[in-house]
């Protein structure tokens, strides 16, 4: 299995991109890399290995770049010369912690949808209390969808939550503004009749403030609200624990009890880490194209790989292609 | 000052609405207060008091009802009875701890709107990590808004939070999935435009992520996003503190130090606490109609006949009218 990964992407390009793959490329004997970017910089970090490669190019994509102008015009740029490996058959799949906009268009323009699906859908996996998690989808890739577009969504969020993640038979849910099954505005109503009638588990209308608690194992909606959401967990619990931060440092006493509690309370941090999950998927193109955390160190990209190859093994996108024909 | 208070509704009326009303009675030597609903119930808990009337009646809207079919059969439940009142002259405002939904459809056809006003906005005012909160709105009135029905909800909020809330020249943001100008879906697209040539401190585009920071002091967004928004921030805050209970309370060790921390972490929920903040107001009415919270205690509702007096105080639906004119 090959697989292309944007070296230059993310905060801690490359160093953290460079050695999460060493680590995959340990663990998976399987696995041939191929790092895309500046050779020098990559070799810093990189102790030779027999399966990972190098691709040089200078050109990079800034997270201050206009996404789709920027792939356009910067055709040399690491994570357009990876999404090109994928496109040329090169590699079964790619990964960037790169700029997410450019990300997205480098999937839709170079390695292409699948047909019959009109838009893809940006697909992280989410958090929730007991550890288990719910795919998001879309969180940005379509900011004005249609009732059909989520009802694809609906779709290949059930095919990669039972393939990938081993879900039987995985509970949909549509996010909407009550449980009940008329709730919402025009988008929600009407997806609500064409998810009804699909080949999935769906159990109707989800509420935001459910989520966490695991409600649904995937949760589908409209790229705006979801990235809306996204963000408003990302926030809240960040605020969250900054107050709690100064609750417990507010006197000698708190620090002292504090320091007591930090291992629990790092366990708990952990628990809202989106890092363990791997990446966000972009469903709907010909190959997998994995968007990992901005702020990727090593074992978030290697929980990245992880995935990819889950996702290249159980074949996802020609699956999402079969269910997508029906 | 008159005020009528639905004294049926939400999870403790009608003792926490009745005992609420009293101390603002006690406290504000201008007040009169009508409180609307089962007066055997009602009595159980008034003590007599020469400002406090009780118009009773039998009929209430129940949380489960159908708004608006609700408010049309129920004529004589308590909270049409105390919108009734209100558009009859008989009190300047009216407040209701009940159904979110058939308040709103109440408000409109009791009530009424302002002229010139299409949408009205229901309006809460969310915590915020240092303590000053901001004004989200709309967060369900109207979950299919257009971009001018958002202009209207950015003049609304501008008022409310320098009339009511003491705020000079409040910054008003839009929400939306990202902080350049041309970012976001059609709809926030061409609000973004008109609330730039609009009369107030528009401060642009602000980040879901960016709201507990109290990045603006008016929020701007449709309905439907509000509610979504409104809904994660409740889940998100709740989750964490669930699985902090959890981590707090693991061993005996962390039990103790947990102990220690007590009045830390009760502080810290407390600043998450909607009810210091009054209740939701419905802007866009001919007089004040306000939503407290459904789990509101006495302090809550006390915190709403506040908030309701220097809203009636300030003529804010006059200066609503007066704007929206112009």
């Amino acid at each position: 299995m090959k697989i292309a990964i944007d070296a230059m992407g993310g905060d801690h390009a490359p160093k953290e991109i460079v050695l999460g793959a060493m680590k995959a490329a340990e663990d998976f004997p399987d696995l041939e890399i191929t790092l895309v970017g500046n050779e020098e910089k990559i070799n810093e970090y990189l102790t030779a290995h027999n399966r990972i490669k190098v691709l040089h190019t200078d050109e990079v994509i800034l997270g201050t770049d206009e996404p789709v102008r920027a792939v356009r015009r910067k055709k040399t740029a690491s994570m357009v010369l990876a999404s090109q490996l994928v496109s040329d058959g090169e590699a079964d799949a790619c990964i960037s912690a790169g700029n997410t906009g450019a990300l997205m268009a480098a999937g839709l323009f170079v390695v292409g949808r699948i047909e019959g699906i009109e838009r893809p859908a940006l697909s992280p996996t989410l958090p929730t209390i007991d550890g288990k998690g719910f795919l998001l989808l879309d969180v940005g890739a379509n900011v004005d969808a249609k009732p059909e577009h989520l009802l694809q969504y609906a779709l290949m969020g059930s095919i990669y939550a039972e393939k990938v993640r081993g879900i039987q038979n995985p509970r949909v849910g549509l996010l909407n503004i009550g449980t009940e099954d008329k709730k919402g505005n025009e988008l929600t109503r009407n997806t609500f009749t064409l998810l009804q009638e699909a080949n999935i588990n769906f159990i109707g209308n989800v509420e935001a403030r459910d989520l966490l608690d695991g409600v649904a194992d995937v949760v589908v909606t409209d790229g705006f609200t979801g990235n809306m959401v996204l963000k408003t967990i990302e926030g809240t619990a960040m605020s969250v624990f900054k107050m709690l931060k100064g609750a417990l440092t507010s006197s000698l006493k708190s620090k002292l009890a504090a320091a007591v509690l930090k291992p629990d309370l790092k366990e708990l941090k952990g628990k809202m880490d989106y890092s363990e999950y791997g990446g966000a998927g972009l469903f709907g193109l010909k190959a997998p194209v994995i968007k990992a955390h901005g702020s990727s160190n090593a074992n978030t990209l290697y929980s990245a790989v992880k995935q990819t190859r889950i996702m290249v093994e159980h074949r996802v996108s020609e699956k999402i292609k079969d269910a997508v024909e029906k």
